[in-house]
């Protein structure tokens, strides 16, 4: 398991396109920018607690869009099998392996 | 411009996750069983036009899933770009080449 702020950072990045403007703003001068929830809440004028509950409700949100479209998920699968495919090819290693791998990254989505 | 069932199907397989019972059942019976509105209509004993009505609707849906997400574009994207590898390791190319399709992969979300 990745670090929270880590994680919090890729799925961010895979699915800040399903949110709304208030949600990006708050994510990313949290996590991007490394503001503190009393900055934030200072700079728009609302309560600690609302930017807190606003920012807990966006990180479940993404974990919710992981589950059902596990891009995170895949992305690491894939960066995986590039690793190792080009550990094959400066390897010299053989090309039917190498045409494996490649097999198993056309199935993937 | 691929042909709008196929481009359909493929929408529909990437972000089925996101959409309602109600639209998978429709979407499914529609493009992937091949029933028409007047059957599904039957079958749920509601109106046609309320089925077209809903399945215009899911449809409208995945293009602005694909808009924001872009699965399906960085999928065909990926895909090209296995081949070629696949293409160039069969004929024995150069690995400085495979490294470098590597590395664009590497950087597609």
């Amino acid at each position: 398991m990745i670090d929270k702020t880590i994680r919090m950072n890729y799925l961010y990045d895979f699915y800040q396109a399903l949110l709304t403007d208030k949600q990006n703003q708050y994510m990313t001068l949290y996590y991007l920018d490394d503001w503190s929830l009393g900055e934030i809440a200072d700079h728009f004028q609302v309560s600690r607690q609302a930017v807190y509950d606003n920012i807990k409700r966006t990180e479940a949100l993404l974990e919710e869009y992981e589950e059902k479209l596990m891009l995170l998920q895949r992305y690491e699968k894939r960066q995986s099998l590039y690793k190792k495919l080009a550990s094959i090819i400066q390897n010299n290693g053989s090309p039917d392996t190498m045409i494996e791998i490649i097999a198993s990254l056309e199935k993937l989505e």
